[in-house]
């Protein structure tokens, strides 16, 4: 079976695009390698030193005798997009291909705009693409959590059904997103819904908690094929920022109070995921949506965590409340499903056994290359 | 009170310009007049002869002794944006600068592309100016009854209080939009909404019905003054076309079985709405949602209205089912509120007292400009 992971270089991507391959998926990357490039305008550079993508692939090639074609440009620019897709034709596509950080998105409002425009007009074009041309390839669409807020309800998957003066009808579920970037998931959301609706696509919204962890199978076997990971104050999150602050000393930087509530997920479960979503594809027409999550933490009690696991293997860490830069609330009820993966046969990988193996003692390996200076959050959402 | 009108070139906004300046209000208008553009480039003229913006507002000084500043430019050029708020200082922005039509935005990639991309930016541009420089402004902006879609509950004004799993919570209302166009406005009200909770910005969502009519108290003035009327598969809307396919002996094209019920109101009440919603302007902070209708009706009943009432004046009207070019439910449940104005004290028009003076003896009036070859639909929702 053909995939083609869009956005193939960056976190998600890379991990998954290896994971599908080692699996027996026939699999193309599709980048236009704007990741790195946003690294280099911060100036930042992700913890692990990620090799060029054409190294990676070389390496990836020498080491299983798998081969994944590559495709760079733009899927802004239809004409490449659809070029490609011809090309290569795809069964299903994995898009991750999207400007993924809050933070991002709220530095000004050239970053706003942007955001929304390259996520949104990527992902219509994929769309009228797959109208084109493949109506019957699987979309498999990296949504988030953050869609949902923080509603005073249980969040379901996608949808609920409302009881509403004595009628009921199942409706998509409300979304009150926090930042210009989430909004734009939002609005994909809405755009693929139709598209399935109107023209019998098929495809599945990924509604994806925070990633933390570093290695999988695959990025772990060469230090060339190593993932990135990001501890900055821009792309950095939460659990991956504070394993890196606890292996360099630097205190763990909660916002506010510490009481938001999030999904988690290990990164190995990200694969596995995407996986599971491709191997039972949505029904032509049907708009699925999974909630991609494995637990519920607070943010406080991460940093809690972090601070144990770190004393357990000498670390000193220190835990420090900052005045929070996001408008958000730091106390709130939080309640979601996540049946769906798990009906599927999601076996997931837990925290508690993740922390030390694939995030601390990555992060104490590389600490020589952290750059303490860009730890600190520097965009703030007041006005 | 200074208050901007953008898109006041347009139906809606010049027929509101106007009217607000009449009351007292201290009015601009901005617009990029790009509506006019695209009648040239679809081939078609509106019903009525518009003149040239420059002669419409020296005929209005001329009869008023008033003075509409204008302001022509493109919102979705922030420096122009920035620099007309500067000048003029509005204490309101009506927001009618949007590309407004649903065939014109499933036309192809491009249009729907063109669509998103101009009224999500332009929005995105009038709150980021506003949070600049003008935050206590309050922002009026038109939204449309078309972003509910169809769900099988009573539609309330903007949000839902939902009773789930034992717990309670008062959120957005969810979104069913039937078109790359309706979605847009999904997309603006998601943004306003998260301007308004994070900026404290005040702003209020007009999810306007369809509109009908061509004569207010103050277009009507002077033939310089006449708004636009268009009857056109692409921008004609249901019962405007009608009425001028009744005055030319064409039949009334209802599209599908007919059965697909929305909200309408007269242009009349669409001004009178609008000076509401700026007379009692939100709060900070406070996104707030006006459904903004007078009647429901379905698309059938219309056409047999307009059947009834072009007998009375000696026409001979026949009504023919189109196969339906949309992708939509022909037969529903719909039950819409439309409360919050008539609160505000809105005295609506109602149809049949409208239909024969304000639509159908103008259409006949100019019923020799009408160019038959564009009254079918040429776009369809199919894949």
């Amino acid at each position: 079976m053909k995939v083609l992971v869009i956005g193939g270089d960056g976190y998600c991507g890379w991990a998954t695009a290896l994971y599908l391959n080692k699996r027996g998926y026939e699999v193309g990357i599709l980048d236009n390698l704007v990741r790195r490039h946003w690294d280099n305008e911060l100036c930042v550079e992700t913890l692990t030193p990620i090799a060029p993508i054409q190294h990676r692939l070389k390496r990836w090639n020498e080491l299983t005798g798998k081969n994944i074609d590559l495709f760079i440009g733009d899927i802004t620019n239809y004409e490449f997009l659809s070029k490609t897709l011809r090309q290569f034709e795809p069964e299903a596509i994995v898009h991750f291909g999207e400007q993924r950080s809050a933070p991002f998105s709220m530095i000004d409002r050239e970053h706003a705009v942007m955001t929304q425009v390259n996520n949104v007009v990527g992902t219509l074009n994929i769309l009228y693409a797959m109208k084109e041309d493949f109506p019957d390839c699987h979309l498999v669409k990296l949504g988030t959590m953050g869609e949902y807020g923080t509603p005073n309800i249980d969040i379901e998957e996608g949808y609920i059904t409302i009881e509403h003066n004595g009628r009921k009808d199942t409706l998509p579920y409300p979304k009150q997103p926090g930042s210009m970037y989430h909004l734009s998931k939002v609005h994909d959301s809405h755009n693929i819904h139709f598209a399935c609706r109107i023209w019998g696509l098929r495809a599945t919204d990924l509604n994806q908690g925070v990633v933390y962890g570093v290695l999988t199978d695959e990025t772990a076997m060469d230090d060339l094929l190593v993932n990135r990971l990001d501890y900055d104050g821009v792309f950095g999150t939460a659990l991956n920022r504070f394993c890196v602050q606890a292996a360099v000393g630097h205190p763990l930087t909660v916002y506010g109070k510490g009481g938001q509530t999030r999904g988690f997920l290990d990164i190995r479960d990200t694969v596995r995921c995407v996986e599971l979503a491709i191997a039972t594809p949505a029904a032509p027409g049907e708009f699925r949506v999974f909630n991609q999550f494995t637990e519920l933490f607070s943010v406080g009690d991460l940093a809690r965590m972090v601070e144990k696991a770190g004393s357990e293997i000498g670390l000193k860490v220190e835990v420090k409340n900052l005045e929070n830069p996001r408008i958000e609330k730091e106390e709130h009820y939080f309640n979601a499903k996540n049946t769906n993966l798990l009906d599927l046969g999601l076996e997931p990988h837990y925290l508690s056994n993740s922390l030390l193996d694939s995030l601390l003692n990555v992060a104490v390996k590389y600490k020589t290359r952290v750059d303490e200076s860009q730890i600190l959050p520097k965009v703030t959402w007041k006005r």
